[in-house]
Parts: structure tokens; C-alpha cells; sequence
């Protein structure tokens, strides 16, 4: 494992077993086995550390919502959003419990909680280009509210991610179907009422 | 104010501003203004306190539930949808923003993680009876897995709390008119497979 790797191994056990709040710098350095300059040699601090941490997972997720927006034919929303979330413990693992962390303290902590908006932000305005691609082809109402339609979309992926943290008893199969089963709309409405020729049934 | 309600008052605030594991009954009592006798006297421990706001905030979700449930015309399942994300800024707060933190510390905390998952899925189970009447009802088909169908839908409440706790650019409003624009599944599919007359349009 690089180094840099090993760091945040052991920050992210740190974290996830004492909270950010209550970690310090030198918890991640004696848990990392390494010495103070190496550590500081690529973090610069626990912040640092932490939004490193948050961008990796939320940089998978972006990087999979271009994938399922750049599919050959294209997705229908349901399709893409049956995807996105079927995939969704490979990308945000080993991160996502600390995910529920960050939002906890995101209500007390301003930094916490101007990192958890940016993050939460990105990923969101992915599934937005979903739901904005979705209207454009006839699958949504154009006349819906496009951002809202995106926050509504956006809460089957985050609330996957709380229930598996909170519940633990989903699968991404049958949850990415019953996703499916909920957005039908597009499949019924766009077969009724075709905007343009759809590449996929 | 009732000495009950102004020990609950009191540790909320604590709670959002320290989080559950840093605050101690010592403050709680002090920030309440009573004496230690007066706060004991209506509960035993923090963690009474904690339980306490939690099921007061999903004692009014689950009666939402059942209001919607019970509403006559019988609601189609995107407009009990839409009813119940329309009201619930009203029925969690002002306990909302402890929904996060209970979620954070449910990640460290055996007791807080029993709790979150007994209140998660009281809320859950409310919204799959809503799920499962649809079903019966025709307007989602039967073959889908009413559990994983419920759970979808949960996140759609869940995401909501999140997203205004976390973006805050959220209005009932548009967010569960979005929710009925996602859901409309069911009206599309029933107009055209009617299963029995319908009460509402």
C-alpha cells in the first residue's frame, strides 16, 4: 500500500470509530505506524484528511453518473438510475459510513458542514443532468420543476446510502429495482406520448 | 411551558450544538434551569432524553402515515406522497436536525445505532403499508417487492430531511410536487390498466 493510501486507511478507522470531532493528528500518525513528518508530509492537517477522504467517494459517484449519462444506446432515467445505484457500495466503500458522520457533524461544525453541502452538491447535480436529459427527451413533464425532480432523484441514492448505514438490510439488486419500478413513469408516459425515437425500450 | 417540555427544549439545544456524546446530564440540568432532583424526577438518564425526542419526532411521522392512509377519497400513492413530504417540516422539527446526529453517532454507538434503526424503521414500515396498498390497489404492479419498493420511498422522505439539513434549498412545496412528478407511475399505469373504479383522479 502507498503511503499516502495508509494514512487514510487509518484515518478513516479513526474516524469512523471516534468521530472527527474527537480524533486528532496524532491519533491518525500512531495509527498509521508512521512518523509525524511523514504523515504531515502529505496531509497538511485532520481537515485536509477528511476532504480528501469525501472527494474520492464523491468522485466515484460523479464519475459514474457521466458513465450511465455517456451510455451507448441511452438510458432511459429509470435504466440510469437502476445503475447508479446498483453500483453504489462499490463506489462510496470503505467511505460511506463515514458519510453519516460527516452530515451528523455538519449540524454543529461549519467546516463540516460547508463540506458536506459542496460534496453532497456535486453528486446531486449529477443526478439533475439525469433528470434534465430525461425531460429534454420526452421521458418527464417539461414543464417540471427540473431541480426539484433532481433532489427527489438524488434522495433514492442518499437514502440508500442512510438505510444501509441505519438498517443494513438492503441489496443494491432489489433496491435498484424497486428504484426502476418507482421512476416507471418514463417508460409508461414516454410509450404513450414519444418525444423524439428512443434508442432503448 | 410545561417542566417536562422545558428539560426537552433545553436538551435539544445542547444536543445539536455538542452532539450526544459530549453533552452530559450536568448539562442538560443547567441548561434548563432546574435543579438535578427536578430534571431526574421526569428522566433517568441521557439516554431517556434522547429516546424521548427521537419518538416524539417519529410518533408524528407515523400518525402522518396514518392520516394519509386513512384520508377518504382514498389517495393515489403519489399524492399521499406528496402529502406527507408536504408536512414534514412541520411534524420533525424542531427535532429534525437531531436526525442527523442520532444517524452519525448510530456509526460509534451500539445504543444510538439501535435506536436509529428501531425509529428508521418504524417511519419505513408506515410508508410500505402506503406501498402495499398501491400494489393491491393496481396502481404498482404486484410482481414488484413490496419491502424494497417501501424503502425506495422512505428515501425519498428521509433524502428530503438530509437535503434540508445539509443544502437547505428545499421547499415542501416543490420538492413533493417533484415527488409526485417521479411517482406518477401509478396514474399513468392505472389509467391504463384500471384494477378496480377509483375513488381519485
Amino acid at each position: 500500500m502507498q503511503r499516502r493510501d495508509q494514512i487514510l486507511v487509518a484515518a478513516r478507522e479513526e474516524f469512523t470509530r471516534n468521530g472527527f470531532h474527537a480524533t486528532s493528528m496524532d491519533d491518525i500518525i500512531r495509527a498509521a505506524g508512521m512518523s509525524p513528518g511523514g504523515v504531515y508530509g502529505y496531509f497538511a492537517s485532520k481537515d485536509a484528511i477528511i476532504t480528501e477522504i469525501a472527494t474520492q467517494v464523491v468522485d466515484g459517484l460523479s464519475s459514474a453518473v457521466d458513465d450511465v449519462l455517456s451510455a451507448q444506446p441511452t438510458l432511459r432515467l429509470a435504466d440510469a438510475m437502476r445503475e447508479l445505484v446498483a453500483r453504489i457500495d462499490d463506489l462510496v466503500e470503505p467511505g460511506g459510513r463515514l458519510a453519516l458522520v460527516v452530515w451528523g457533524e455538519a449540524q454543529r461544525d461549519p467546516a463540516m458542514a460547508a463540506l458536506a453541502a459542496r460534496q453532497a452538491g456535486r453528486v446531486r447535480e449529477g443526478v439533475t443532468r439525469l433528470v434534465a436529459r430525461a425531460q429534454e427527451s420526452g421521458e418527464l413533464p417539461t414543464g417540471a420543476d427540473t431541480d426539484a425532480v433532481g433532489a427527489a432523484a438524488f434522495s433514492l441514492i442518499a437514502g440508500y446510502l442512510l438505510q444501509q448505514r441505519i438498517l443494513g438490510d438492503l441489496t443494491p439488486g432489489t433496491y435498484s429495482d424497486a428504484v426502476s419500478t418507482l421512476l416507471a413513469t418514463a417508460a409508461s408516459r414516454s410509450s404513450r406520448r414519444p418525444a423524439r425515437p428512443r434508442s432503448v425500450q
